[in-house]
């Protein structure tokens, strides 16, 4: 099969790669009908995190299961799926309590299971999926999705369960005043987060016209271009002289932390889910003082993909419109570098087989 | 009159101060009848905080009321009332929200006011407080409570607050499991909080006997008497496997911090009430892994008066049980001294005129 590799910074390839087998009674092996890269995908791509040697990449992808082990009762064969960014067991306790990212037997696309067992990566034509009955979320009625909705679904696998991780973890609700720090797909997903967790006054801030046109179609109220201090203040002029309620910061440096704490009301709430890219902290004197509540991390995306999905199927959400690209799986190195340029916001990436 | 004064490390003073008056038409003029020494006092005490210039001391106190200004509402003359460790307007937004620790117009005991006028200490005769409507609870059919009483309502004016708001930042509630890290007035507080909120299993941490036995009686189900790495281990064996739900940290050491978080589950809650001395910090990797919520920080115990109030008057809580001592004002340093040494858990500290 055909697979993307990432071999060091900025070095992207997609090569063959033998085609994964069930190797445990617990595994699935999915064909990849579209997968995508994430934002997190850039950190090694930039050297912010190092690459020692050659792997798999990839962690959100959708497609039909081609084959199971004797264990797996939660899919069948030709079942549509989307697998979330998080391998995750279902069983131990973390994973009873919603935080699959902390499961005890996580496995991680692109690299070993706890058995030392090889996954593949998700941008990949097929994925071996270990304990798929833990991981797996069938999508019911749907074989083979339209181009919309697979955009759709394929967020469900990361970033419009990121955002709406961090608008529960900022405590989003009606009434809420909300800003979002970070016009990626997490963030514009956040925004979409924050609307249908009922939030009156969204915020997006952004630089970007294109980003901002979806932030307000997903129901942002305004938006804020400027940064740090000066956007604090703006948030603060748009609220009535107050600071906002609920602050999701969506990006994971230094700057975005600041301005994210700076916009937030004393004892308001700020979700994070930008992956720590080194650099951001939390600044703990002004989290005592101001009595700013912290929380989010990684998204439990899993746990999150019932309730969203029948969101997405029903047509109340529509979060595929963070997708602003589709190529070719061939074309994974070129997607890297339009992501990495920010002249996409997201890009979704198909194989040969799924787009014949 | 006679006011505690701290001139540096280890210094604590007992002097004569000018008697304070109504200067401003918010003001009130209270009559100390029982102050205490805080565990951060011994923060400049042991001179973790540096004291530039000898300052009066004490932000915990009880008293009545001898004289008010014009505008003063919310008091009256002869009124007992508790003053909150924090001074707060009552009206900005801040306080609104129920964050008077973020008064815009925040004063503090021991300094001046936003104009510049002096606040005495509050381990003193008499306190000038500004802006009494906001600041000031008074007790409503007591004049003068016994020594019992006395000392159950001066925990509302920090101590039990805190350790509510503790509590409450860790999403302490029915069914939740809790460990306690601190064993001072606060921690002990905190177990009383959580044992009020509905907590079914409660372990506190403590190596001092008399610390624990009071922990036992506020609702403790268990007592911890390792730390770190091990104390995380047992809080496992004691919970069937897993972390708790809820961590309160009540002391605001690096030690102490680290220790509430290797006691948390993954997606659990931690709340932290502990004065960052210095050296505590939030170590983003392992939230953002782990899912951990941090939030607490300074306690708008003004917030939470009124209802911990109607609890004490009714006899429902007894947070008074954390003072195993009482002395005269005169003897303010040998209460730091008891406190700083650990003889003491919290002294209550009685001016003649009261103690006549």
């Amino acid at each position: 099969m055909r697979a993307t590799m990432i071999y060091g910074t900025r070095d992207i390839r997609v090569e063959d790669r033998p085609d994964p087998d069930v190797l445990l009674p617990g595994d699935a092996v999915v064909r990849v009908t579209a997968a995508c890269v994430c934002g997190s995908d850039l950190w090694p791509y930039r050297g912010v995190r190092e690459i020692t040697e050659a792997k798999p990449i990839g962690h959100e992808f959708v497609g039909v299961v081609e084959a199971v082990g004797a264990d797996v009762t939660a899919v069948k064969v030709r079942d549509f799926v989307v697998a979330p960014w998080a391998i995750s067991c279902g069983e131990c306790p973390p994973c009873r309590n919603g935080v699959q990212v902390a499961c005890e037997h996580r496995a991680a696309w692109g690299a070993t299971d706890e058995h030392g067992l090889p996954v593949d990566g998700g941008q990949s034509e097929r994925v071996r999926v270990p304990m798929a009955n833990g991981t797996l979320v069938p999508v019911p009625g749907v074989t083979e999705p339209d181009a919309a909705l697979t955009k759709s679904l394929l967020t469900l696998s990361d970033v419009m369960g990121t955002g709406h991780h961090a608008a529960l973890a900022a405590g989003v609700g009606p009434g809420r005043s909300v800003v979002v720090v970070g016009d990626g797909a997490v963030g514009l997903c956040g925004v979409l987060a924050a609307k249908r967790l009922g939030a009156e006054r969204i915020i997006a801030m952004s630089r970007h016209e294109d980003r901002a046109a979806i932030a307000r179609q997903f129901g942002a109220t305004d938006v804020v271009a400027v940064r740090g201090k000066e956007a604090a203040e703006t948030v603060r002029g748009l609220l009535g002289g107050v600071l906002a309620d609920s602050v999701l910061e969506c990006v994971g440096t230094h700057e975005s932390m600041d301005q994210a704490l700076r916009c937030t009301r004393p004892g308001g709430s700020l979700g994070f889910v930008g992956v720590p890219a080194g650099g951001s902290d939390l600044p703990i004197g002004t989290l005592f003082s101001k009595n700013i509540s912290v929380g989010g991390g990684a998204a439990s995306t899993r746990h999150y993909l019932p309730e969203l999905l029948a969101d997405v199927l029903s047509g109340a959400i529509n979060p595929g419109l963070v997708f602003d690209s589709v190529m070719p799986l061939e074309d994974a190195a070129e997607a890297y570098k339009a992501m990495d340029e920010r002249r996409a916001t997201k890009v979704m990436l198909v194989p040969a087989a799924a787009a014949r």
